[in-house]
């Protein structure tokens, strides 16, 4: 019999596997405390033996009562937690190492792949651009079903980008650009539509704001997001306060998703307790269900079968293993994903950036003074105490935040390189790195500052509507 | 100190000061386990012991974790759980009495108030009418703030209705039609905008139904409720899976309601455990949110300050205790309920009736002649074994499934008063009374069939369509 159950449930998810051994317990101890006759309570503890056996034998691992399998569980969950091991998780990011996260593990702990060079020749070949800095320094280090897509395009079937932000506040720093200045390179290659979920009501959930203030942030973190320069042709972005109530696809899947997953997952996978909000508790299915076209019928023209390509930074990625284990059980496609590092914060990789605290790091709204005041005062430097020590034993690039944010700013790759020998050699010293930063962002952030004054109100509106894009489905 | 907090605490209704207990205990268990400083945790189990002191003065009650204060507390889940005790919960009734529920004992224990002959003739006055059989005869028996609507409606000051269905299947008997004719007769004698909600989102997550299925079931149970006769002018009927997704106020009530409710408040008020899915957890909030004026913006122009109405059957309480606890700390009125008796199955009041049976009850779709083969074969009988037995001893109209039918739909007072007296006296037999209840609900269900007939496609839309009603805010 054990033989044939473990045949039964080799169809099931993980998850659905730990969801049935749980029942079962439960089942077993309802049993007992009904006081029902010996005989149904031993057949009911027997499956439940069958059923953790097979759960050992399908995921490798033991079952345990509350946690659900190993790859759906958070980092900061998992039972062989050590003490120096990185906290990742949507709402928390922490380190004890200057470096950063160790995003090595990460990828083996959240068993995603490694963005190698094979896959980035590939991106080269198909899309016969050079691929974005970003891929290139390892800023997108990790992804999930990148070689579907890339199928996809060169069998010239579609697909379509979905990356969001949480509109916590009216400031944005330049960390927040990353995915969006991504996406819209891999829009500008790939040609495909891109919805932009701005999540007010996830905002007004976890923090001390009323909807209104959250949905001001969401229309004035969309005027930043499309001075990054998305063509208002192929873009869609909404609020969730405003476009659930416009769009029953959106409703319908977002209710889709919560059938299919439990609180016993929830609680696995963000470490929710019963004292948090139902709204808390339901908000994962709310930020999954962008992630199938059938959200979006005005842009799909109702297909629901259109794959999704979601680049975010990798503390996003519990939402999209969530949503990946519910998508075929719904009839959608798992959406593909692409992840980046985590932006550090001026004072170094392993404290936290925080939009309260303006000296955290580089705003969209600073002037070039504040710029340059910032950053000679608080980038963290991996530069040796006097001038003397450094000329003989050089800077250290992989602490040094200037640096890194160079990696992500400075484009010109031999630039980069030679910044980077001559720092490490001493003869670059940090107020030098320092100002090569500094001219590399007043620019940058000016420009943005600019484009962004071209944002009409008009124009912020014709993007928050929903409407057909530039493509025929 | 103590006494400060508890002044403090004061402000807090019993639900809110049930939460901080449980968190102050989530507090130093995570201070225990974090061997955190002594004081520390001293400093935290003294908070502890005082805020459970406060909820004791407060609420009357020990606290115990994981189990709300009482007046939110299903009856079943009481500590003092009897074994005759009835069972009612929004998806459950069982009793095991043959006369039903008790319903004085249900009030004492949802602490809601009788509706008694003064409030009765309160309403009489008000209105200048003469109060509907349902009032008159108890079948409408408890309520809450029927005595605000009613200063509300002496002072021109406005307010509206609201009420509700599951659409659990194309099947509706005649026991759904309880509290709409009840709502339709609210309607006509207080002049009110009247909102209908039907839950198919609800269906979809607790039943094997996909949402297109829900939604049609909205749609077929849309026209019996619309040939009941309500006004098009004055009634909007919306399905969630619809609606939802075309009003922002609705939406935005919602998360309002979801970020003021816990799980921990859910499992107590509904039962729900770590197995639900988050759709059911959240569920709640979805079907609280019209009672609040703000979910409707097109028919009361954004004001949020109109007070609502429900009729509804007991066993949806639950819901509105909940909706009522929040309604103040989101800024809205509590809404009033008027709550009726449940409807029996035919086989008795301690069967539970099922739309999967269609003996069960006398279904809107029934031919004169399955009415009548019904009623005659499967109506649990108050009569004697023989006729003999019959005529000396008299039946009992207390358990007679015909008797309790015409108590709803028979409605002439005089007349119903003479089958009682004759029954009871056993002048009376079954086959004859249970001939009245034919003759009563052939007429009635084939009116009802040919007014649903008149209800097109096109009246239904507009029924369905969110509009301004012929009332000015």
């Amino acid at each position: 019999m054990a033989d044939n159950l473990l045949w039964d449930l080799k169809s099931l998810s993980p998850l659905q596997l730990f969801e049935r051994v749980t029942e079962q317990g439960e089942k077993v101890r309802a049993l007992k405390a009904g006081k029902a006759p010996k005989d149904e309570v031993d057949a009911a503890v027997r499956m439940l033996l069958s059923l953790k056996l097979s759960y050992k034998t399908i995921t490798g691992q033991d079952y345990q009562a509350g946690l659900p399998p190993r790859d759906l569980v958070w980092i900061n969950n998992g039972p062989a937690k050590e003490e120096e091991e990185d906290l990742v998780d949507p709402w928390n990011v922490q380190t004890s190492n200057a470096k950063g996260v160790d995003y090595d593990k990460l990828i083996v702990r959240f068993g995603s792949s490694k963005i190698n060079t094979d896959l980035i020749n590939r991106i080269e070949r198909a899309t016969g651009r050079k691929p974005h800095h970003f891929l290139r320094r390892g800023i997108f280090f990790s992804h999930r079903d990148m070689d579907q897509i890339l199928d996809a395009y060169e069998n010239k079937k579609p697909f379509y980008l979905y990356t969001g932000r949480g509109p916590s506040s009216q400031a944005m720093h330049v960390g927040h650009l990353v995915p969006f200045l991504f996406t819209k390179w891999l829009q500008e290659v790939f040609d495909v539509p891109l919805v932009i979920q701005l999540t007010d009501d996830e905002k007004y959930l976890w923090k001390d704001l009323t909807t209104e203030k959250a949905y001001e942030y969401a229309k004035e973190n969309a005027k930043d997001i499309i001075a990054c320069g998305f063509d208002i042709n192929k873009t869609f972005i909404f609020s969730d306060l405003d476009y659930l109530g416009s769009s029953t696809g959106f409703y319908r899947n977002i209710v889709k998703v919560q059938k299919h997953v439990t609180f016993n997952q929830v609680k696995g996978i963000f470490g929710f307790t019963d004292s948090d909000c139902i709204g808390k508790i339901s908000f994962p299915a709310i930020q999954a269900a962008p992630s199938f076209s059938s959200s979006f019928p005005q842009i799909f023209n109702g297909k629901e079968n259109i794959q999704c390509l979601i680049p975010c930074a990798i503390d996003q990625d519990p939402y999209f293993r969530m949503t990946r284990d519910v998508a075929p059980r719904i009839g959608h496609p798992k959406p593909a994903l692409l992840h980046s590092v985590f932006f550090p914060a001026l004072q170094g990789a392993q404290t936290k950036m925080s939009a309260s605290d303006p000296n955290s790091s580089v705003f969209l709204t600073d002037t070039p003074k504040q710029i340059k005041t910032k950053i000679n005062k608080h980038a963290f430097s991996g530069g040796r105490d006097t001038i003397e020590e450094h000329r003989k034993y050089g800077g250290n690039c992989d602490v040094d935040v200037s640096f890194m944010y160079l990696t992500f700013f400075l484009e010109d790759d031999d630039r980069l390189e030679q910044l980077k020998q001559a720092y490490t050699s001493g003869e670059l010293l940090t107020g030098e790195l320092k100002k090569v930063l500094i001219e590399t962002l007043q620019p940058l952030i000016a420009a943005h500052q600019e484009r962004r004054k071209q944002v009409t109100d008009e124009v912020l509106k014709e993007f928050m509507t929903p409407r057909k894009l530039a493509f025929e489905f």
